[in-house]
């Protein structure tokens, strides 16, 4: 070739080459340089959904619930270390895990010494005694791990009285019986489950100078009124007459050492006679057999129609015991309880999954782990299901098909049982970092109570999520439902925004969310299967916190086939997934607007003329509640037309803050001193009767009936002032981040 | 040319342009699509620096201080209006500004009826009378405008009795004229400022029976002794004989009747007679030639020799007047105060400049507006500034020049003489969304004491950013120095890990900085030039308070040529950008080691054999110190690596999130119950003469001399638990954010 050939070659060849070079960088987008995926991945979704094994739950629940497992006991220990061996498991473990252990006050009933209640003849001879164990029905209820039924943190004591009967040991029971004119000072109380909490009845005893409280289940509450042995388990799922329901009487939660503090060795301790919470007199719990004994051979005037039970005899309100019945007429119940406090240690399991995107953004799932005795419904039914979902998501982790954008951690707490202790000394532990940190936390606790229904507590910022969730996945019953279209037909509502909808219960403190949402203002939730109510109006699922809480009555009775545990776990994972995954938080704050539209409504109509008789005016009230709406419906626009868009990692990680820290902004640690940990003044524990923000409900109960100028009154407007600023400062927090 | 060489071309040319595509795309970097600057930009740092200009700062300062400007009168309201003008200008203004109002209670004398203090003869004759203004010496003492010195919230009343001496009215002054057997009840306190707060010298007096206060300014404290009219201003900086210092006699800081609640108009008050915090007693500030007249002529003991001062007179304690001075012996008298309490409307002005990357991180800047009379060096000096920087960023950012990455606030703040209103308000009404949000508080309220020294108060987080400023900037003085080499010749310190550096001082709560640390926990300083220590023992700057604070005091003694004021300008300037714009916060935490091992050597060193003897052992402290240590060097470590290579955004964002949420950890709003406000564990007030963590330190001071055992000791024990708790938060928070 020539070599002006040559040169025009080569120069065209550069050309060529250049434009290539600059096609290459400028025409062809480059790909995001994150082995993580952007957004919900669905697909791995699906694979979550398809992997989680009801046959596997059955069988965590199996060994989980195989030996009685209570809080501090040498088996409670064997399940951190099984626990720790699956989360480091090398092919379906998490990230890490870890124990931590608390040191924390319980109570539990004397080996040496049992609670004994007895009837004691007018002679001082004890003529009947109550039993002190539950029948060894299956081979389970006996041995040494079986503690004795008791009512933990109930002081020793002995005393002895005349029975009265209080119907549920509310404040209007023992109203009721001093009207009839029964001397109570210095009687034992017979008082049934329900009504108000365990501790409380103690409380309300106490302060007509009862001297002893005993608390037994009516076959009317648990049983549908079935009592005898052939009805019961296991014959079915209801309470054989022997079964007594455990519990904590402690008032508060958290270990009663050490409030505000986490209970490691070295923390200040409260002196044990500053404790307060405590149930002030001897209690004990005692079964429906027994109660029969005693209830059914009171003397005095005829309970109330509303008191009556399913003893099969007409209950009466004593005190002391009639003529013709089986004990001598003046025989007296004595009570003795030798109940001991003990330091003990206490552990929390903690597993993680780094997030690869955000690992400073926690989606927290925790069950506890403790149980009163085998506890496979309560709680190794939610154990089983947290087992099997790491295991899962664990196993997705370790053969590196995914990793969430942010991080996960399971919880298995330790000492629920007594007060929620294990979850209440990791908030105080890591108050700051968990509230500038986690997104939400979900609980499962007991999973299944029954077969039929999802059911769901939380606050509603999470309702969205679980609504998605559900809405995809198969319902375990009959037909082809989803899990949302079953729920919908047993707890439902009409929103004004969405129609019928599935209704969301509000957080209690029944369980381990209780610190997070009301102490640290995290969305929370509990997530559980339950029951038709119109097939059962048992109170609770009947062998609650008793030994016939066994792996077979949860295989025979509660969920044969493990289907409604595996449509939990699914639910669970799901909305864990869309938590850690999702671009956007799947967080809908706006959804808060129909709680406060509604308190403030209730509050228009049944203390508003109240509030004006007293000059005070819900007009600020109603400002604030309209611009909450108008902030969160604009922030709910913001985020439609970005996700629209390609919106840049930081910017969405700002109004994911917006919308993380939306609950934190309802939080007030002076609003309620006297109600430890609570300072959520949208679900502190409302007293009053009108469902509104608790803090004005009970302020208005405790004014009613003072004078214009009271204290009670300017409590009122005090508690009405800490609502609007909470509801102001939200606001404030929805708008755009630069706007004054 | 062949075909076939036609093909072999077209296929070379296909290759070539393919191998560019594929170079093009892969082998050079795209540029990042952001148009804002990823870190600070060093040549905006310098155009800053330059353009703030010590000419306009001096106009600024004029018009500002050009009338009284007392919180919520008209000229005040004014004031208001020129900062929205300003921070509203198209050329110069800022995005955004607003002012927002509060209803705050202040305290100001009758205009009908002035405060008198007079000496009342044997025959009930007013004999004397003391001034009831200061001289009219420059022409801008005189008119309606000029408040008549009062001390704001004592209480109303006409209290008449014997004079007593009681040096600066603290605790220990009262016991000792008790000691020397003189009778205080009923009588009225002649006090001189320092030594304690204002109020607390009425709560002490109050305590010993005592009727009412006289508080004064020894020429010794304030004018390094000289007192004569042709020694002090005009002629000099120092105090005229006749000038007063008014103040705020109120404990707490915020407004009175809204504790916690922002005073907005519907805000719960609480109920005046439940206000605490008010001086209890009549009590009425007054100048040196009066307080001449009444100390010098003082019968009794002669005082002790730390008691006497500069009036040029033997200082007796009284009580009453000796036969040979210039009133009768038993003279009596009579304190006439008439103050008004007043519900007033009180404006904060905010304007915020809205950052480019990250505008949900706030950098927040500030000071007050109010002054006493015309405060030209309080607080106009800092406004004066306030002005100029925001002058200077805000025409960068209308020229299309600059946006931070951040957001810039800047707040004017109303009533802060009256005790911090407006800043208080402020951050009780958006309490959540600052504490989540902002990166750090700088304050700038007084600017310029003198002329010698910067002078800087702040928390440990933000030393290195003042000294990286610092060194950049050369001091106005003679000389070549940086700022920096000159501060430290005035105040330094020797740092285990710096060397002899420059001392900060620690925050307490003199300006509006208070709420921010002590309530919010938001790392915060405050900047000022001030003086040669070795020239002056002024306790202040001698015009404070007074109606000789004025233009022209600043411009002839304080600062001429403006240079001080601008140096603190360009000290603010720097600090404000680089905490604005660089990619990671310059906020350095491990800093805070040096103060957390200080406090704890000084706990072992001065308490640790008391502690031992009550068994309370310092060890958990000692390990909570030592992880802090290790978590803070570990992620100074970190925070290196990433800064030598390319980190992402959100990594950077989530170090930052710990950078700037570390000081949040050392709050707890159950620490100090009885404190309103303060819930810093490390700087809340300390009594306790122990530099040590102060809840310990006072806990300590009152369980000295009390048994093991005692509830005093308890207490003890549980400060140190929350010492310990808010250590390991700290530590926890520092720790990678995905260990557990």
């Amino acid at each position: 070739m020539q070599w002006t050939k040559v040169l025009g070659l080569g120069l065209g060849a550069a050309a060529l080459l250049g434009l290539g070079i600059i096609l290459g960088h400028f025409a062809i987008p480059k790909k995001a340089n994150s082995p993580a995926p952007q957004d919900l991945d669905l697909e791995i979704l699906e694979t979550v959904m398809e992997q989680l094994d009801a046959h596997r739950i059955r069988e965590n629940l199996r060994e989980l619930s195989r030996e009685p497992h209570l809080a501090s006991s040498p088996r409670d220990e064997d399940l951190v270390q099984l626990l720790l061996q699956r989360w480091k498991d090398p092919e379906s473990g998490l990230d890490s895990a870890e124990a931590s252990t608390y040191e924390v006050l319980l109570s539990f009933p004397s080996q040496e010494q049992p609670n004994v209640v007895d009837i004691v003849g007018p002679t001082g001879g004890i003529i009947h005694s109550c039993h002190r164990t539950e029948e060894n029905v299956t081979g389970e209820q006996g041995g040494p791990d079986v503690v004795q039924p008791y009512a933990a943190y109930a002081p020793s004591g002995t005393p002895q009285g005349l029975l009265v009967y209080a119907n549920r040991g509310a404040e209007e029971d023992f109203k009721e019986l001093q009207t009839q004119g029964i001397k109570l000072e210095g009687t034992i109380a017979l008082t049934r489950y329900g009504g108000v909490g365990r501790g409380a009845k103690a409380v309300n005893a106490a302060k007509h100078g009862i001297a002893g409280v005993l608390v037994y289940t009516d076959p009317a509450d648990i049983n549908d009124g079935l009592s005898s042995p052939d009805e019961t388990f296991p014959n079915s799922w209801y309470l054989p007459p022997s079964g007594v329901e455990r519990g904590s009487y402690y008032e508060y939660f958290g270990d009663p050492l050490t409030p505000y503090l986490p209970a490691v060795p070295s923390s200040f301790r409260v002196d044990l006679a500053n404790v307060s919470g405590f149930p002030p007199i001897p209690t004990q719990p005692i079964g429906f057999q027994d109660a029969r004994d005693l209830l059914c051979n009171l003397n005095g005037t005829l309970a109330p129609a509303t008191w009556q039970g399913a003893l099969g005899c007409h209950y009466r309100l004593g005190p002391g015991f009639r003529a013709d019945g089986d004990f001598p007429a003046d025989s007296q119940v004595n009570v003795s309880v030798y109940n001991r406090l003990e330091l003990r240690n206490s552990s929390n399991v903690l597993g993680i999954i780094r997030g690869a995107v955000e690992p400073d953004r926690y989606v927290l799932y925790g069950n506890h782990r403790d149980s009163w005795v085998h506890g496979a419904v309560d709680p190794s039914s939610g154990t089983a299901i947290l087992l099997e979902l790491s295991r899962v998501l664990g196993t997705l982790l370790k053969k590196g098909t995914w990793r969430p954008r942010r991080s996960i951690v399971f919880a298995s707490w330790g000492a629920e049982e007594f007060g929620l202790i294990g979850s209440t000394e990791f908030t105080e532990e890591f108050f700051n970092k968990l509230q500038e940190r986690t997104v939400a936390y979900i609980n499962v606790d007991i999973s299944v109570f029954a077969n039929a229904t999802l059911r769901v507590q939380g606050t509603p910022p999470v309702q969205s999520v679980v609504f998605s969730a559900t809405k995809e996945i198969r319902s375990p019953g009959p037909g082809d439902l989803s899990i949302y279209d079953n729920w919908i037909r047993y707890f439902n509502r009409s929103s004004p925004v969405y129609g019928l909808v599935p209704s969301l219960g509000s957080l209690g403190a029944g369980s381990d969310y209780a610190p997070f949402i009301h102490f640290l203002g995290i969305s929370s939730m509990d997530i559980a299967y339950t029951y038709d109510r119109s097939k059962t109006s048992a109170r609770i699922y009947p062998t609650y916190h008793t030994a016939f809480d066994t792996f077979d009555y949860v295989d025979k009775f509660l969920d044969p086939g493990f289907s409604s545990h595996q449509a939990v776990a699914r639910t669970a994972g799901s909305v864990i997934l869309r938590l850690s995954d999702s671009f956007f938080l799947p967080l809908k704050v706006s959804d808060y607007s129909e709680t406060l539209r509604s308190f403030l409504q209730a509050a228009q109509q049944d203390l508003g003329a109240l509030l004006e008789q007293h000059s005070i005016s819900l007009g600020p009230l109603v400002t604030a509640v309209e611009k909450f709406e108008a902030e969160a419906a604009a922030l709910g626009q913001r985020i439609s037309t970005l996700q629209k868009g390609s919106p840049d990692p930081l910017q969405v990680r700002m109004l994911n803050d917006q919308l993380m820290l939306l609950e934190r902004t309802f939080l007030n640690p002076r609003a309620f001193p006297e109600e430890r940990y609570y300072s959520h003044v949208l679900w502190a524990p409302r007293t009053g009767s009108v469902v509104t923000f608790p803090g004005l409900s009970n302020a208005c109960s405790r004014a009613r009936d003072t004078a214009s100028g009271s204290e009670a009154w300017a409590e009122v407007q005090r508690q009405l002032s800490i609502v609007v600023t909470a509801l102001e400062s939200a606001a404030a927090t929805l708008r755009p981040v630069a706007d004054l």
